[in-house]
């Protein structure tokens, strides 16, 4: 994997890039779907690609528990098994254990944890980290890191950082000789001396690329703004930068205008099985009564699918008869809304105004 | 609507058909997938049509308690309202009413019956059931029955069967003057003399097409063959003959052989959720654990595109996981397996030689 730097915006720290993996190419900023259990929930294959989904998260913990990453491997590895053939970046499985499972012990070897469905015992170690991704075959892989929660102290967060720094040096180690990428992940919490001494320490043991961790875990998003200003200086521009879980549309423009090349998040595929679809004027939330008879698309300046051919009106019905083609029709809707939105954010961008996405985004505060 | 009959098999009643409708073209004998409440569950307008699906049926009984008939009606018709271009059959509302509905009160003029969604009290008449199919804007509708259990007595039966001609006659009566094709349907649940009065009083009214309801409830294989074979003679040539709620591969197979032209049956879709799986070898049932690491697709000789691209441990892990796109992968082999049998059904018709898909099928006892 290489990433190439085609071009920054003058008046923000906005990026477009190119992430070149075995795969295929990945323009950045991007958009990456989760696909937890090797699906994006209620989407075909062929209909990310009709999306133009250039790349998938799937998490680790899941394929781990269910159905085992040996398995996954003995049958051609991810990409084969959910019939997927571009690049797919993996988890390491850290974040799950400590917000899915019930957790056992932790201790500077590693997690043991008990698995969310049957209760089974399950021990992952940074190094096991590591060999279930290559198992997998994921083209992007993450360090295990320790998950902290918000708020913490500046001591738990301390002691947090540096296991995971430690944790992270085992992965690296052991990930030498893979042809899978491996990204480090910056930890701190909210403390701005510990976020840069683990972005120091984890360039100084390089990395292909760099996650922000332990963000959008319910701290005000002032402060995740903050902090991401704050982490950037330190990561090598040459290397591509992930914001790991975030965010809302608003959060991509603001994170793209602080550096920040990578994002995924479950928010439109969730809210979509929810009934909130994401419109240029704010969200809708299609059960509404008043959508009843509303012969009009969810959003009349949509390029979607869905937009062409659905009233309000069918997708209410649909909703409310709890049909599974509400899903997978909200699903579309909502992933081409953030997949436009990272093509506005690219093209704004390479003409070098980003600056008027960004004050467009704050006038309207739209998400 | 009018049905041109193309050829006959000299050696069964087998027919090969052609409907013309408003919405086009439908060669017969036809499958047609059931959409109940203006979907056929887990698959979008554009997947049917990739499965060369020609015409869906829909349940006016659903549609009629949500989202209404008036509603659809001002949206542009059922047609524009679920995306759907091709002809739509609607059954009057009749079996639902009897089926799923806390029945109230049945007499001569109609039907009271509270509704299975929230308990309100509705009535259904000959001329409404129409009316709510005119409203829907299908192009094939059905009169409302009076649809009895199995078993009956004859007693019951009669009466049953001679209420159901004269619902039939104010439904011809209602219809007169309507652009949308009505359809007679024969009761008389097992006796041969209530069936034959049925059949030729409906078709005295004179209607454009003829179904065969009371069928597929509760009788025996054997006996529901030997009622299609008593009703048929009784039945005009040129006119297309459906079977309602019919059935298994192997009995599209018998009752095309016995002079059936139209099926409908939620079996394909209902059993592709519940993981259960056709293939030429009979079914197989995907949550065994011996498909976990099975890499073969559900039937190699299967041209469907989920057999194309999806192994059996990969359908397992998604059923496994209650991923919504199990539903979905299952539901397009199980609607190809269908369109493909009644695609071979024709095919054999032509070559005048569907004794011997018959003999096969009786043979292998598949379904």
């Amino acid at each position: 994997m290489h990433f190439e730097l085609l071009t920054k915006d003058p008046n923000t720290r906005a990026r477009r890039g190119r992430l070149h993996t075995a795969h295929g190419v990945i323009e950045t900023p991007i958009f990456m779907p989760v696909g937890t259990q090797a699906t994006v929930k209620s989407m075909t294959p062929d209909q990310l690609r009709d999306l133009n989904v250039e790349v998938l998260l799937c998490n680790s913990y899941h394929l781990f528990l269910r159905p085992g990453q040996e398995t996954v491997a003995r049958l051609g590895g991810l990409h084969r098994f959910m019939g997927w053939d571009r690049p797919i970046l993996t988890d390491s499985g850290g974040f799950q254990v400590f917000s899915l499972s019930s957790l056992r012990d932790i201790t500077e070897d590693g997690v043991r944890f008990q698995s969310h469905l049957d209760g089974s015992t399950h021990f992952l170690s940074p190094e096991l980290a590591v060999d279930v991704q290559i198992a997998l075959g994921s083209d992007i892989m993450m360090i295990l890191d320790d998950c902290l929660a918000y708020p913490a102290t500046h001591f738990d967060a301390e002691h947090s950082m540096k296991r995971s720094l430690a944790w992270a040096d085992r992965c690296h180690k052991h990930w030498a000789g893979a042809t899978n990428a491996l990204f480090g992940i910056v930890q701190g919490s909210i403390y701005p001396d510990l976020r840069r001494e683990s972005a120091e320490r984890l360039v100084a043991m390089g990395f292909p690329g760099y996650a922000i961790g332990g963000l959008a875990v319910g701290e005000p998003k002032p402060l995740m703004y903050e902090i991401i200003d704050q982490v950037e200086p330190y990561l090598p521009e040459e290397m591509p930068r992930y914001l790991m879980g975030v965010g809302t549309p608003a959060d991509l423009v603001e994170a793209v205008a602080r550096g920040v090349d990578m994002f995924d998040c479950v928010m439109p595929t969730r809210h979509a099985r929810n009934g909130w679809l994401f419109t240029k004027d704010g969200h809708i939330v299609i059960k509404h009564s008043k959508y009843k008879e509303d012969p009009d698309p969810i959003d009349a300046t949509c390029g979607c699918a869905v937009c062409q051919t659905f009233s309000r009106a069918y997708l209410r019905h649909l909703f409310i008869a709890n049909e599974i083609l509400s899903s997978i029709l909200n699903t579309i809707h909502n992933l081409y809304f953030y997949l436009d939105t990272i093509r506005r954010i690219r093209q704004f961008i390479e003409f070098h105004r980003f600056d008027e996405i960004l004050t467009q985004t704050r006038r309207t505060g739209a998400h």
